[in-house]
């Protein structure tokens, strides 16, 4: 049996989670300390398996069509500290050791400068008009 | 005219984003003050624009093919307080005071409780292996 066995989900996982239509699943990927969401990227049941076993975040290219680990290429490494899945089954948050910074664009996020305006809304405001 | 104006997307943003093949795109949703990632849901461009502009957390349900405002049935508002795109703008960053609990299983987050088992990584043990 020559199957990488850190490529195979646990079967009971695997029955459980939801992936989409592509086979894959989004995994919000947060900083365990500071708790900065870093990025979003997709897993399939493989990078899923490799994530949960090697210690890495793996991750599988839509356009690619290939699995990467984060931090192969640019160094900016993402150590797993832990995992969970949302009450759908259909969600994964990945708590991480961000090395360096997160976005290919050189930010510490894929979210660092990039806010939209917003309404701001207030719990006692709306307490207010409902008055 | 009479269009809700609340309901359309600012146009350069609305070209911006990348939406999936269903028009919806994914918005994670993070307390603002404590970080804690609450959820994950979708929204397309209207549940978007009312998100934007009413202070309160629009999301637009797949399953039930209906527009659906965060805490409307269990009192579990999200009220916003930034909002954010990706590197990709394929993805949101919504913080929110969440009142209550995040959940509609009754947990603070959608994530509590549901961690899965995982190989804990570290930068240095990764660095004495590659000596």
């Amino acid at each position: 049996m020559s199957e990488n066995l850190q490529d195979v989900l646990d079967p009971n996982l695997a029955e459980k989670l939801v992936f989409n239509e592509a086979g894959l699943i989004p995994a919000i990927v947060q900083q365990h300390d500071t708790l900065e969401v870093l990025m979003m990227g997709w897993m399939d049941d493989v990078a899923l398996a490799r994530t949960l076993t090697t210690g890495r975040v793996w991750f599988y290219s839509r356009s690619r069509r290939e699995y990467w680990r984060k931090g192969d290429t640019s160094g900016h490494v993402q150590y797993v500290k832990s995992a969970a899945i949302d009450c759908d089954s259909d969600v994964l948050l990945i708590k991480v050791h961000q090395v360096g910074v997160a976005c290919h664009t050189g930010t510490r996020t894929c979210f660092t400068g990039r806010e939209l305006p917003v309404v701001v809304g207030n719990e006692n405001e709306d307490a207010k008009e409902t008055k």
